[in-house]
Order: C-alpha cells, then structure tokens, then sequence
C-alpha cells in the first residue's frame, strides 16, 4: 500500500504535476472534512485518512479545520511526519508543537520560498501611496467627482519615489527583491533584519541600519517584510510610528498582526503618515470599516501572491517537497526553524 | 522698460524661483483674460500685455483662451518670440504657425522633456493591469463584496510581470525610463520608434522592433509613449489593437487621441485585451463612462506628470528657458521640430 498524502486545500493550477509527481509514489486524498473533529475522526483505521504520512497543506483550509496550532499538531497520528505548506508565511503551523513530538516522531515542515509576487505587490503599494493614485482613482469612480476631486490637491500631496528612502524592515527574498525593484527608481535603499546581510548576499548600495529604531527615523517609505511569529507580532505599534517622519508612508505585505492598526488609523488621521499601503490585516478576511474611509489607505485583499503563476509554481513546489520527503526522509524546503 | 513675460497658467511651486530667474530681467504678468477676445485686446497699446516677449504656458490656461492654435498663434502681436511650454507634451500649441510667422519673426516654443514622473505611472498601470489589484481595490470598496469578487477570479487572471515582453511605442525619455524600470522585475524590452536607437544610447536588452505591426506581435504589454502630431494621431484602431494577441494589455500615458477609444472598449468587452491601463483620454476632463464599467480598466484622470517634484522642476525649467531667451536669444529646450 502507498503512503498516503492529504490536501488540505486543492491543488488548483498543477494538477498534472500533482500527477506526475507523486504517481506511484503516493496515494492523495483531498480533505473532505468540514470541522476539526470531522477532521481528527477520518485518520482513524477504516477513514479516509488513515495511514497519512504527509500533509499538503494551504492556508484556505483553516476555514475548514483552523490553523494548524498546537492542539491540531498533537492531535495528528503519529503516521504523520511532513506538512508541505504552499506559501511564503507559515505562522498557521505551530512550529513548538512540530518539534515537540519527539525526536523520531517530529514533523517536518517546509514552505515554498520566493519572493517576486509580494515584492511586485510592495512596489505597485509604494507607488500608489507616494502618488496617491489610489485616492485618484476612487475619486474618478466617484459619481459626484467624476474627474478629480477639488479638494484633493495631487500635486501638492504626490511626491515620486526618485530620491526617496525605502526602508526594509526584514531582508528575505522578498525584501531583497524588492530592493531590486525600487533601486532603478531613483530609491535609496537601506534595511534593518535580525542580522547583517554578508557581502556576497546584498548588493553594496543596501545599507544596513543596526536598530529597529534607526531604520523607522531614516524612511519615506517603510516596508514590512518579516514573518509572523512571537518576536514581530505587534513590533510595530503607536511608539513606532510615531518615530517614522511626519509625512511618511507605511506599507505591509506581509502580516497584519506584526502592526497595530490602531496607531496607524490614528497617524492616518492626523497626517503623521501621509498615506498607508496594506494588503494583509489582522483578521482577514475581516477589514477595519474605518480604514476604508481614508482615501490615502491604499487597501488589496491579500493578493500579495495571487497570481497564477506564483500559485502554481508554489503547489509545484510543495509537492516536490512532499515527494522528497517520501522518497528521501526530507524536503528541500524545511523551514529554517527546524533545521538543526 | 523690461521685456514682458505673460504667464499663460500660474507659476505655483516655484514663485522664489521665478524671482530669483527673472528679477532684473523681466517684468512679468499674469493672464488675466478669461476669453479669447479679451486675450488679444490686452496685447493692445496700454494693456496689461503690451510689449510681451514671451509667454510661460500651461495647459490649464487652455480653459480662459483655448490651445494655442493656428488662430490663437497668428493673433499674437509680433514683439512674442517665444513660448516656453510647462510640460512635456506640446501638442496644444501649432508648431506650423509659429513657424510661418516668417525667418525674423518665428516664435521659439520650449517644452520641458524628463520623463521620470511619466514613466513612474506606465510602471504602476502595467503592474495594476497584470495583475487586476484595480479591480481587486475596487471589490474591496464595494460595500456588497467586501473582501473580494467571488465572480472575479483573481488567481485565474493575474500575471506577474515576470518573464512577459513589454512593448514600447517611442522611445524618448520616457519611454527609455520605463524600460529601465521595468527590466528589473524580469520583463523584456522591446521597443519601435521612427528609427533605431544608437548603441550609446540604449542599453542592449532593448531590442529594436522595425514595425509598428512586429512590435504589436511581440506585446504582452504595449505601453504607448509617442508624442501627439499629424502622423501618431489615431495610430493605434481597430486594426492594430486586433495584431496584439488575445489576453494582452494595452497602456497609455501619452495622450488620448493616439488610440481609437472605441476600439479599445470593443477589445476590452470580448477580452481580446485582459486589462487596459489608460491616464489620458480624447476630450480630457472628460470620460468615456463606458470605460468606468470595465473593472480590468485601471483608469487615473490624467496624473502622469502630477507630483509636487515633477511639477517644480518643470516650471523651473520652463522659466529658465524664458531667461536664456531673453539674455541670450535661444531656450535650450527649444522643440526638435523647430530647429534646423
């Protein structure tokens, strides 16, 4: 009998992959459970998921079964030894509980890394905010309006980003991707992550700015680009943005929960920051009402990496990691957490 | 007596500029006509224009007197020999009448090339369009979607620019910056303009298409960057549109008239174009409301050159032209159409 791989979201873009991947390797079987104890009661012997060694696993699920926290970790058979997540971020999977199953019985877990589609993301946000486009186009949508809205003085406002400063909070691939992006713009680009990137990784006009709050007082633009975990949840908050400049611009695609969004709907409002750009926040996909309101709130449903291409390189990427898991004990991409 | 410079449209960002630059040298007036009758009385002997040599313009005066046309022209008293243009594109202003005013009296017309401002929103609309966060920003407004279009799928529809071509129509300043930003988000560049560009003067990447018809062919994105004149007037219909292939996108920065607006929508309705990214339209302020239905449409009311940076450094430019005209007899952005 083949060991068993679960979706726990489709596979929507790489079906034939899917196939040719794990053919003869595996025997997948989709999610049919909609509750979490639906869920726990499928892996038991005659379910549907019986004998699961690997799980293929996208955020989407957790409308069915939650998150993957400690409870639904502890609660996996112990025939369970890979999550395979399709994503950049992986703050769903409760990494602690992952380890913590044993040495022998540990679950892998990998992601799928690469950054184009958030950087592209960050860069469409910094120029919308910057030029306070979006602003411009809902006022053109607008029947009263029509054209420009009188009171909204564009020129005044919209500044470009030659000769600005991008400052890079988290320097993965996505943040240096974005770097790329920005640099032929005319942007100065410097950065702050939990270390100095090495000659050989950044390019030398990167430069790096050894605190949190050096990095906040140097930018006309800040962009977010670190994971969601217990050192960057709520990082940054009221006192934060109030060391960024008056006028300056805050944008985040990554996670909403590593912002207050209080303090930045009331730096909105007193112009401390002269526009915000966000796709991702707190409790998606609940947005604040309040933050529609501003015209300079620049807001995108978490499309971040919605693109087909990323999608299905991602689900091809997953499940190659799915079958390196089975075929050689671990995946390319196991999350640095976990390596040892 | 000082010269006269009659400002056609307010100096707004650069007022020291325009005392440091002219003070001494001019004595400048501002438009005080609201018709066009009460424009040429004012050239008269004891009026408020007697005895102007120069004229600063901008487009927003074409809302008191109309554009500078043949009739606009030919009414201009003979002490006027030169019009310094705030802008980039001057095709408000007849460049054949100021021309026939004869060898001693021709008038001088300046214009105000960079195009970095320009090429900053043809970046952001490919993007947009690519990627449909228009539409995505426009559901999440809607109060009866909220978060997102189910209908809309975005996944389905939206690209990267990554690995697709870029088309580029005229490759002067603008059209050359775009490139450069555009190449590091890993599009190709390929470009048509009335001749091929000198090695020194592109990087090697731009490859050189030798037809309108070989360069729609190519295009995932054709991103329109000619000025508006006799030969690109309607240059893009029904026809050309229909050469690009099925799902691409179309762009426009440059000005309205240059495509056929109806054959876009055509285009748009049964999705030969994927998306259209357009910031100027035929008969600006006014819109086609058609086009505001289409939620692949990325539609801005004309904002391309609308920073605060953009907008000083063209008036400083614009007046410093005024000087040398006045001191030495010639502007140094005098138009490539007048010189000889």
């Amino acid at each position: 009998m083949l060991p068993r791989v679960l979706l726990c979201g489709n596979v929507e873009f790489a079906l034939d992959e899917l196939k040719h991947l794990l053919g003869g390797i595996a025997d997948v079987v989709t999610l049919s459970s909609s509750t979490r104890t639906e869920f726990f009661a499928s892996f038991e012997p005659g379910g549907p998921y019986e004998g699961t060694a690997a799980i293929f696993r996208r955020n989407v699920s957790a409308q069915r079964i939650g998150v993957f926290d400690r409870a639904l970790i502890m609660g996996l058979p112990a025939s369970v030894r890979w999550i395979a997540h399709s994503g950049v971020g992986y703050d769903q999977i409760d990494l602690e509980a992952c380890r913590e199953r044993g040495e022998y019985l540990s679950i892998g877990v990998s992601n799928t890394p690469g950054g184009e589609s958030t950087a592209t993301v960050a860069l469409y946000l910094i120029i919308s905010c910057l030029r306070h486009y979006s602003a411009a186009q809902r006022h053109l949508l607008s029947p009263e309006l029509g054209w420009r809205d009188p009171q909204y003085n564009y020129a005044a406002r919209a500044h470009g980003p030659q000769g600005r400063t991008l400052a890079i909070l988290g320097l993965g691939t996505i943040g240096l991707s974005l770097a790329h992006y920005a640099r032929p713009l005319g942007m100065r680009i410097v950065y702050h992550s939990r270390s100095k990137k090495g000659a050989d990784e950044v390019p030398p006009w990167c430069e790096y700015v050894d605190s949190l709050e050096g990095l906040l007082r140097e930018a006309d633009v800040l962009s977010v680009h670190v994971p969601l975990n217990n050192v960057t949840r709520g990082m940054l908050g009221e006192r934060e943005v109030r060391m960024m400049k008056r006028g300056s611009v805050l944008v985040n695609t990554a996670r909403g929960a590593v912002l207050d969004e209080e303090a930045v709907i009331r730096a909105l409002k007193d112009g401390h920051l002269s526009a915000v750009g966000l796709d991702v926040y707190p409790n998606e996909p609940n947005i604040n009402p309040r933050l529609l309101a501003f015209p300079q709130a620049v807001l995108l449903p978490h499309v971040g990496g919605e693109t087909y291409d990323t999608l299905r390189a991602r689900e091809i990427k997953a499940i190659t990691n799915l079958k390196d898991f089975l075929i050689k004990g671990r995946g390319e991409d196991l999350v640095p957490e976990l390596r040892s």
